[in-house]
């Protein structure tokens, strides 16, 4: 049994961007946009986007505090400026951290609270409201466009937490490939290996449906196809635009079914050292998670061997052996095959880490295919390092 | 470009009807139940989910006048009763046609005005809200569960009509195999290849999409791969699982991108003839329409001769004609390549057939890849004769 519930407006392709005026026409008078402190200004896309809405009669704040690793102090921060200034709803614009920044936003502004109350590492309190959210992505990974969730780190306790709610799937998302190609080479592959582990996180879930098996074989598909093309020439929008439809299908999985242990390690990792972009340390651990679990999922894994990497080998274990092999040389193009020590994390910080990991993401470790408990996220994470 | 909304709540799964008490917690304390004559009667559901509500203190009125191809005046009958007995939400229990009543009923009732006015055919008024509708199917074909549409007829004018509105995308939508098993072998036919038909028709619309392509491929294997095992035996319960996944994949297509001219040529047929089954009519002339714009989706036609059918073949002509001769003998099965001459319709009637499916759906005709008028539709029926 498994349920599907999707409430946002997805407007996908090359020139969506041109209809926001129209799409947010009965959100209101009062906006704000929660973006980054530097690529949507380089890009000219906040100028843009900030024009076109004015030029329909919509005031705009802006907020452009936002860090990768989004933290819950400049949350609180734009709240209270939404709150003091009657926002009516909030515009999430750049990668993954503006985006769930303007969810989190959303409800502390609607709450009128402090937003790490909403959290479970924090008050724990559910919102039963939140300001409309508009998500504009100009990345193509995190998926944020297609679900109720958002990632923001805590400063003081170096907890980097996961929320999930209804009321903060974006009211209206929109998905314009167009937006991406400025997206340097690393951010190119990071981003799309956020996609491509959502995708295969959800795909080894133990809920894993119909439903969100179809959309993640499809979109490692479209990632082992065109993520090579995009890193090469940024500017190929064919590519991009795979890429970005990708990442929108992989956010559909998690809102679907969901990641597993792996993104509890990385948020463990990168709420510890912030140095560490989300979506190389997914592919730092990621292949040692496999062979971790690897009885409990090689007939899983087969089956991605096939769709996937389209290798036709009907022995399980083997095929199994293969997707992993092809994981880590695909991983490999892209310089993503590095190693903790090199980040500065170091075999005694390795408990703490998995503590942290253990308590704040155990929702989703208790869903991978193995039984895993903290020593073991340690023992995978021993040979990453 | 292309938009995907869907804001149901859909809950599959064999056993999934048991959640219906806490799904609708929050709905109020009075429903309508709008079901068929016969069917929800006689295997006992009608009076099983009645139970179920009333358990929990939801007070239950049952509307059980629908007929195959429902008319508008059971619409509004149903809509007067809700209206003066304060009923807050509608449940639509059984096939198509008890799911698009309920729909009609959401609106009429909701703003207290005869139904026929929200149509096309009648007065073009676009309703603004409408009760809250749970959909139940127990046929695996309509996607109704899936989509915001509702196909009524006036049973004066012999217009069957569409309509589609947001308001009336099902609210929650319970897909529960086992409430399938009993359907007989002609519905069994019947109702899965018009889900087959959503899904080919929404691949050949010249909207069509990536996301609808994946959906639209994967229902169409699942039907060629178990409508046979649950025509041979009903309560195969994999089959059921997945033929009522097809149905509402198939559904999602329809609310992505849609359907065409086949459409358009059933409604015309069975508002005429409402004895013609609406999955029947779709096959009668299916196969004609596509040789009739064979040259425009020929090379789509051949991407389904490999995925659907399995089968390689890398001429492109030739590939796209098998596909015909394989829907064609796959149809043969299930005795389902009927003649329209079958059904007392004549080569008089269908100027006139043409006109009315013209008139009341060109919207989805104009999708279909070839431009195709009146006398085309004509022209194709008459090949079905
Ligand atoms: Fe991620
Ligand atoms: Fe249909």
């Amino acid at each position: 049994m498994f349920e599907s519930y999707l409430p946002t407006r997805i407007v996908f392709g090359v020139g969506a961007i041109e209809k926001l005026p129209k799409l947010v026409t009965n959100l209101g008078k009062k906006t704000m946009i929660v973006t980054g402190r530097k690529s949507t200004k380089v890009t000219g896309l906040l100028d843009r986007v900030k024009a076109m809405l004015e030029k329909v009669g919509i005031e705009v704040l802006v907020f452009d505090k936002v860090q990768p690793n989004p933290i819950s102090d400049h949350v609180d921060e734009a709240a209270k400026i939404a709150i003091e200034q009657n926002v009516e709803f909030i515009i999430g614009l750049g990668g993954g951290s503006a985006i769930d920044s303007a969810k989190a936003v959303a409800i502390a502004a609607a709450m009128k609270d402090s937003f790490w109350n909403y959290t479970n590492a924090g008050g724990n309190k559910k919102p039963d409201k939140a300001l409309p959210v508009i998500a504009i992505p100009t990345t193509h990974g995190t998926g944020t466009e297609a679900d109720p969730f958002a990632v923001i780190t805590n400063p003081r306790t170096k907890e980097k937490v996961g929320i999930g709610y209804d009321v903060i799937f974006p009211k209206i998302s929109i998905v314009d490939p167009s937006l991406m190609t400025t997206l340097p080479k690393d951010q190119t592959a990071y981003t799309s290996m956020d996609a491509f582990y959502h995708s295969l996180e959800a795909f080894l879930n133990i809920d894993a449906n119909p439903y969100s098996d179809l959309l993640a074989i499809d979109s490692m598909k479209r990632i082992v196809s065109f993520l090579m093309r995009a890193y090469v020439n940024g500017e190929d929008i064919e590519a991009r635009t795979n890429l970005a439809w990708a990442s929108t299908e992989a956010g559909i999985t998690e809102t679907l079914t969901g990641v597993i242990a792996n993104h509890a390690i990385e948020h463990g990792l990168s709420g510890f050292n912030e140095q560490l972009p989300h979506g190389l340390g997914l592919c730092i651990t990621g292949p040692y998670l496999l062979e971790y679990m690897f009885e409990e999922c090689k007939e899983r894994l087969a089956v991605l061997t096939k769709h996937v990497f389209n290798i036709d080998e009907f022995n399980v274990n083997k095929a199994a052996r293969l997707f992993i092999e092809k994981l880590y040389e695909f991983q490999d193009l892209f310089n993503l095959n590095e190693k903790l020590s090199k980040f500065g994390f170091k075999e005694q910080d390795l408990p703490e880490i998995a503590k942290v990991a253990y308590r704040i993401m155990k929702g989703v470790v208790v869903k991978s295919p193995k039984k895993l408990e903290e020593k073991d996220l340690v023992e995978i994470m021993k040979k990453a390092l």
